[in-house]
């Protein structure tokens, strides 16, 4: 199902690998990120551990604590702030991911099942309220008033997109501008905070951390357009979530807005159905597909998601030029190839 | 229905206004947060202060933030940092009773429907998070590390707490001590917090920091017990959540606890079957108040009240003898006597 020609004016081949390679790159800082991790969501109450555990244990790519990792020490940062502030991050990532398999109602995440299917509702909102009050004092940890005040506003972004796009779904009226606003806030705000305060514990004095912020919100953008494609076009076994999980819930993304502008009438009354009325049978995730396909929806949603991912790389063009900055390079690549 | 008998022992006639005798103290103050936390909820996008005005416009009492504002002034304080931080403060309560009604699944809060009856749990959860990171830029403008991690703890310690409910909830093997464990964090972890911020933007140096921090650990812990009694024993007018709701949701508070310790075999199978497999029917309500009333659980739980009453009132001794100081010993009898 998943779209295998490559665009025309793709890049040479990269290794597929890129993130793999980060992660290599940085594993001696994410060992004890993930130390951290695991020693900061202890508490006297067992199952806040237990339930968080079972997140933390499904692994994900862990791609936000590795921007912070990177981003300081491409900055040539020689301290252990950086391991700090990337468990901070990450227990805000795993917070929202929480709070938003409540929020969508979902049964599955990275293959498993979710925490709220496991624990129920109540227990995964105030799990999630913890982790997130302990990535606050990891980020206390920094000394770093910036550094906090930057974090805190990711978060309240991030809660602004996922209001925004809890407006937007089910409403095919959606615009590009309403599109864009969600995922810059809800995806992009904390990829560039990540990158941020990587490279704001390394050095203030210098155009860095302007420049790795730039870098993260271009790359988050790219990431959730390639993420939103592949909900329509992966196979089930490269792609965490399930895929047609944005079609059922009734979430508007790029592919959707895109066809709906050059839809036929018939075409419009189907996306209505569906994704307005959430009136859906047996076939109609397939003839969505059809649709996106026909109306390059999918692979005008690709082409957006390069000219971000270049916009990202180019961000990067004055720092110096060491291994870190090659992978951050690389991950760029790294989430655009995914959709092949 | 409310228990009318003053206990033997019980102090003189207080005002029954002591809230408002501190509230007007502090109104030019109280004034300005109103003003913050109204300028502060609100976004870009318009259901984030709708929903949040919701709530914010019910009222309540502002307790928490006034603890603040009364401690740093009681220390003499003459800045303005205070009236950010009891924005915060609200702001992380106000971020709690989201969450908390999504938790209960509860339809009325103060008389009004709650946030979630009217918008979902969705935008109630995501609308908490949203206040929640703002609190935190509220803290970050204190410039205050100290400040950041003192609430910061109180917020992981309120999860924690809300998770021991919900494990205890249902469960008549709950102990006196699992029980202080609960109200301790829910409750008192942020009175302790406002009250020991409020101190310590007035002055890092003096002993007054750990006193107000005593003072609001106690008074949080007698306000919850009373808040437990009240909620067999008040009348609709006097109290703002509907009378029975704790019993109706299985949760184990300590007028049942001291209840099932004393009571029959008979009285034992009545708890398990009303708040352990949650079989109620008609007249089990008014059962169960009488059985807390043979069993003094009701007055028991009132003399523990007052006891953590006395210790707050202690810990002020060593504090500067002013207007401040008088309001806030009197606000421990208002949380006290709101039982009679």
């Amino acid at each position: 199902m998943a779209v295998v020609a490559r665009l025309t004016g793709s890049d040479t081949q990269k290794d597929p690998n890129a993130l793999d390679k980060l992660s290599k790159l940085c594993a001696a800082d994410m060992a004890r990120v993930n130390q951290l991790i695991v020693d900061r969501m202890q508490s006297d109450v067992p199952l806040i551990p237990e339930l968080a555990g079972h997140l933390v244990a499904a692994g994900g790519k862990r791609l936000r604590p590795l921007l912070t990792l990177a981003s300081a020490r491409l900055c040539g940062y020689e301290g252990d702030k950086h391991i700090g502030l990337a468990a901070a991050v990450e227990f805000i990532h795993t917070a929202t991911l929480l709070h938003d398999d409540v929020v969508d109602e979902s049964d599955l995440r990275r293959g498993r099942e979710t925490a709220n299917a496991v624990w129920g509702n109540q227990a995964s909102v105030l799990v999630g309220d913890f982790l997130f009050s302990r990535s606050f004092r990891l980020m206390v940890e920094s000394e770093s008033l910036r550094v906090l005040d930057i974090l805190a506003n990711a978060s309240a972004v991030i809660a602004e997109g996922e209001v925004a796009q809890l407006i937007t779904a089910n409403d095919t009226a959606t615009s590009e501008e309403d599109y864009l606003f969600v995922i810059r806030s809800k995806t992009a705000a904390l990829f560039a905070a990540a990158c941020e305060v990587g490279a704001l514990v390394a050095d203030h004095s210098t155009a860095s951390t302007p420049a790795l912020e730039q870098y993260g919100a271009n790359l988050g953008i790219a990431f959730q357009l390639v993420d939103d494609y592949l909900d329509y076009a992966a196979t089930d076994d490269s792609f965490g979530k399930g895929i047609g999980d944005d079609f059922r819930e009734g979430k508007i993304t790029l592919p959707v807005v895109l066809a709906m502008r050059r839809g036929t009438d018939e075409e419009h009354a189907f996306w209505k159905r569906t994704l307005e009325s959430c009136e859906q049978q047996d076939g109609d995730l397939e003839r969505a597909m059809e649709i996106l396909k026909v109306r390059e929806g999918l692979a005008d949603t690709l082409i957006r998601a390069r000219g971000y991912a270049d916009t990202a790389r180019a961000a990067l063009a004055d720092l110096p030029e060491n291994d870190y900055r090659k992978a951050l390079e690389d991950v760029v690549d790294f989430c655009v190839e995914r959709a092949y």
